[in-house]
């Protein structure tokens, strides 16, 4: 089996307290996935990981990257030492992306045709070819719990035309990549020993478009992954329009399936979208901002919003005594100051950008643990199926 | 009070297993000082430090750089935030340079008379000027339980004649060193909360040439130090003559102070000195080596010598799945793979000079704690006084 979901709870708003049970444990939803590219959340240990955010139990699941782990150091290598989970010593959910995004991202290195995409290597320059098929095997043999079905990333702004052309694209493609799934599903490095397949979702795309992203909705519900995620958002696009277009798709996917946003977003946008229904995000955002010295914050009294950003080298912190956010409880906030902080940034320590990003995962994780215990009490107004 | 020194046993070879009371704390010796020269061990968090090692004991005491903090943040920021222990999250003891060493390692950059040397920050060309004088006043301010005489260091290889005059500078400047301290030790940052003073530890000079080596200590012992360094040494001299000059010196200095080697060593090297008669050391060899893939374990069979260094970037470990050190219980050879030590290093993850520091602490702070548990074992043949 792969993935089994329940939703305990739903608010008025359609938000969802659910549990998802994987291979590697059981993920409290709505949650929020910390990025791992290349086997590793930037500068931050694996043990910490494990115990980050205010309650102390840690990122329940984390992602990785299919395009850049496939180039180095290579998906087979990873899979002869014994799948992604072994090779980096985390044992607990992990779930890839199709490589499709980061292609997609190479402007002048690729060519699309309908088999698939050519493409160049950041690296080196090498020539490779990711098709549906190719990015499944090489996400079966990464074997995270859950992988992505392999979707082109139309540019933006794109046409009507332009989007409802490349939709269809990523709709052949998803049938591919189910069908290729279905084949292979029990290959993942870990099967034969713990039993367990990994889970396929599928990728609704559509752009800017309300109707082509009910449409693609409509598609891949009928093709029926195990979730489905909501793509080709927060790539520069007003505020509105990313709302418009979740609330498009989650009208049409199941209620009894996880919904996962890609790549969103600042803390606000996290909180928004899970208390409308969405059960998963990812986002580089806490980390790479760590890493420029962006921090995250809760409001003090005379601030406005559920979370403010500082930049840490502003001179006005260089003998501020205080934490990062007196209210929050990460080993960050108990242990060091703004004007430490300030001067490793500075200094150009690379102490600095491991406890920000330290921090700003923590802020992450407390806000995702904060909606769900909402979910669970007082906001629960509407339980599934009443 | 400042420092008390205890030897508890003494070996034939000279070795002494001691406890050095400090106003921070306790520290056991023979000790490696971990070196965190902008009040950080570069890439290794505070916490970490504190349990390092397989007795998950930690560094007893770590070092910082004044030169580096005298210009960023500077001192009168970090004594204005209460010290640097308060500065960094830091409660166990710590020690500082004088600021010379890295002052005479800026070739062309500085200008020495008899009353100090005149510099220019290699951050900026901004101009300074540090005499001992100014050197004390901003190790005090800086607040470190124990804080080192400004001495010159001679360049290698350089004449008798040479080495002479430029150690009778160094003693003119142990006496104008000590004369200030005396003067201002109890004004540290925390003597007022919480007693206790700082300490001063004076330097032998005297280069590649044991009279002067022995002139030196001999002059340094009647000014009556709280402790003892050996300076100019591990400069590209052969093993030979740094062993020699740490055995000329040591003849001198008294068997109730604590003798302290500057800047090495190599695992190897920091157990023979210590063997012989050596309290302290530091060197950032372990965390440099570590951010540059060098790696220091244990001899496996059919190899010799105490410490092997491996280097983590050759392909021969890109699938290997065993720890660094099967014999080490590091929290990184507990969880990691060479392959993925590798890996990380080859794609220039940040997280790979944290693991590798982490290690190479592990095994030098490993290293002195077996040569403490032989000194008060088996090797104690000479007890002090008997």
């Amino acid at each position: 089996m792969g993935l089994s979901f329940e939703v305990s709870a739903e608010s008025s708003g359609g938000g969802r307290r659910g549990v998802l049970q994987l291979p590697h444990g059981v993920v409290q939803t709505p949650v929020f996935m910390p990025v791992g590219t290349a086997a590793t959340v930037k500068t931050v240990q694996q043990e910490t990981l494990e115990e980050i955010g205010a309650d102390g139990a840690g990122a329940g699941i984390i992602l990785a990257n299919t395009y850049h782990l496939y180039l180095r150091p290579g998906h087979e290598l990873i899979q002869r030492m014994g799948g992604l989970h072994r090779f980096m010593s985390w044992r607990r959910p992990m779930l890839t992306d199709s490589g499709g995004f980061q292609v997609f991202s190479l402007a002048g290195l690729r060519k699309v045709t309908d088999d698939g995409v050519e493409f160049r290597s950041h690296l080196d320059g090498s020539k490779h070819f990711f098709s549906p098929e190719h990015s499944m095997a090489v996400q079966i043999a990464l074997g995270a719990d859950i992988m992505m079905a392999f979707d082109e990333c139309v540019e933006t702004p794109a046409s009507w035309e332009r989007t409802s052309q490349s939709m269809g694209l990523t709709h052949a493609w998803a049938a591919r990549s189910k069908a290729y799934f279905d084949a292979h599903k029990h290959e993942a490095p870990w099967t034969a020993e713990f039993g367990g397949t990994q889970s396929l979702f599928g990728i609704v795309q559509g752009g800017m478009y309300a109707d082509l992203r009910r449409e693609s909705a409509e598609r891949l519900v009928e093709m029926d992954f195990d979730g489905y995620a909501i793509g080709g958002l927060a790539v520069g696009e007003p505020r509105e329009v990313t709302r418009e277009m979740i609330a498009r798709s989650l009208e049409i996917l199941p209620r009894d399936k996880p919904r996962y946003v890609m790549g969103v977003g600042y803390p606000d946008e996290i909180e928004e979208y899970a208390r409308t229904g969405v059960d998963m995000m990812d986002c580089v955002l806490p980390t790479r901002a760590a890493r420029h010295g962006l921090l995250f914050r809760s409001a003090e009294a005379g601030e406005t919003g559920p979370a403010v950003r500082m930049n840490i080298k502003r001179v006005e912190y260089a003998e501020d005594r205080r934490p990062i956010d007196a209210t929050c409880a990460c080993m960050v906030c108990k242990r060091y100051t703004r004007a430490y902080l300030r001067h490793l940034f500075v200094a150009k320590e690379p102490l600095g950008a491991t406890l920000n990003s330290i921090h700003n995962l923590a802020f992450y994780l407390d806000t995702m643990r904060r909606v769900r215990d909402g979910l669970a009490k007082g906001d629960s107004v509407n339980p599934p199926g009443g």
